[in-house]
């Protein structure tokens, strides 16, 4: 379940942009993407998603509520909701709609800046009683295409595991920047479809 | 003027993190970090700034009105204001409050998924009246440290030229990452004080 309603990107990410689902009074029927995947994003739902999405607070906690209610997903083994990044409208609805097993994996990248903002989004869990089960470091490396050499985008400082030690909480793992995942997302290629490097496969495996 | 409610990154990007500022009833006394450099941001208002902070749209609204209207700025040549990415209750508040001649620029890093939530941003402007000063490329490349050679970070999408094109606004510049710029960024270095290299120099000035 894609709850980012103004930037919707996860239609275009797995390969269905500007398909629409099918809905009845109370009822929305998710995409299916596999046999064992099935997706849900606003995107599938406005008649022009190239609009921009002009609603406040109250307004994106009644779509969020409808999205989580009237889906039909069927018997899920879990469900996963992409939030977009922050402690806004999105994430608040989605703590506070979603029962008491749910939980929280915080993606970072390794700036300070960015933890600094992660760090608050973890408090806010902690605030709303929704537990973390642990952090990703994003974009944390590039190996150069051209010369193999690790490259550490944003400076030296590992920010992610800094911010495990800090928390208590546990780094899942670090993934790299890969321009193929980029490239693949664009294409819709799903991230186990894309010709990724080992390395790049082991970080995601790991998690 | 940073409006970026829930992540106030750019305290700690100019060198004042944790510093607050001075507050009389309907005043606010920006901080300043140069002679022609005032600065707000909601993080020197609150006692305590790795809170995350829990407001709904109203709320957001209220605040950046509050910013706006009590900041005593003196007088100003312009008036920059930092929005959080996405068309949120942050850059729509700031659309409806501002007056007739303020513009937008718009950032946008390669990718078509972030292309498309640009899209939105434009759309966005253009329902709010506020005119598009044109469209920044950030992340758009990276020089190797090791070996000197150009990195598309994102694939060989150029996303911001496409969007130049088709919506006729101006590209304003490209903008690499530079591991210096992310590190300065994080040590409160201003940019011109970062020891950047020769084409990021350039980008910059360009714009």
């Amino acid at each position: 379940l894609d709850v980012d309603l103004h930037g919707p990107s996860i239609p275009r990410m797995i390969g269905l942009p500007g398909q629409k689902c099918f809905g009845m009074e109370n009822q929305i029927m998710p995409l299916s993407i596999s046999e064992n995947l099935k997706v849900m994003s606003i995107a599938f739902l406005i008649p022009d998603d190239t609009q921009a999405v002009i609603w406040r607070g109250p307004m994106k906690y009644a779509v969020i509520q409808q999205l989580l209610a009237d889906t039909e997903w069927g018997e899920l083994d879990y469900l996963v909701i992409d939030a977009p990044p922050g402690t806004g409208d999105e994430p608040l609805s989605v703590a506070q709609l979603v029962g008491s097993g749910a939980g929280a994996v915080v993606v970072t990248t390794p700036q300070k800046v960015a933890i600094e903002d992660v760090r608050r989004c973890i408090t806010f869990c902690q605030q709303l009683h929704l537990s973390v089960w642990g952090i990703i470091e994003n974009m944390a490396w590039l190996a150069c295409p051209h010369c193999q050499e690790t490259i550490r985008l944003f400076g030296e400082t590992s920010g992610g595991s800094q911010l495990a030690k800090e928390t208590g909480l546990d780094l899942l793992g670090s993934l790299p920047i890969d321009p193929q995942i980029a490239d693949g997302a664009d294409a819709g290629l799903a991230i186990a479809d894309c010709p990724v490097s080992a390395p790049v496969h082991q970080a995601m495996e790991q998690i």
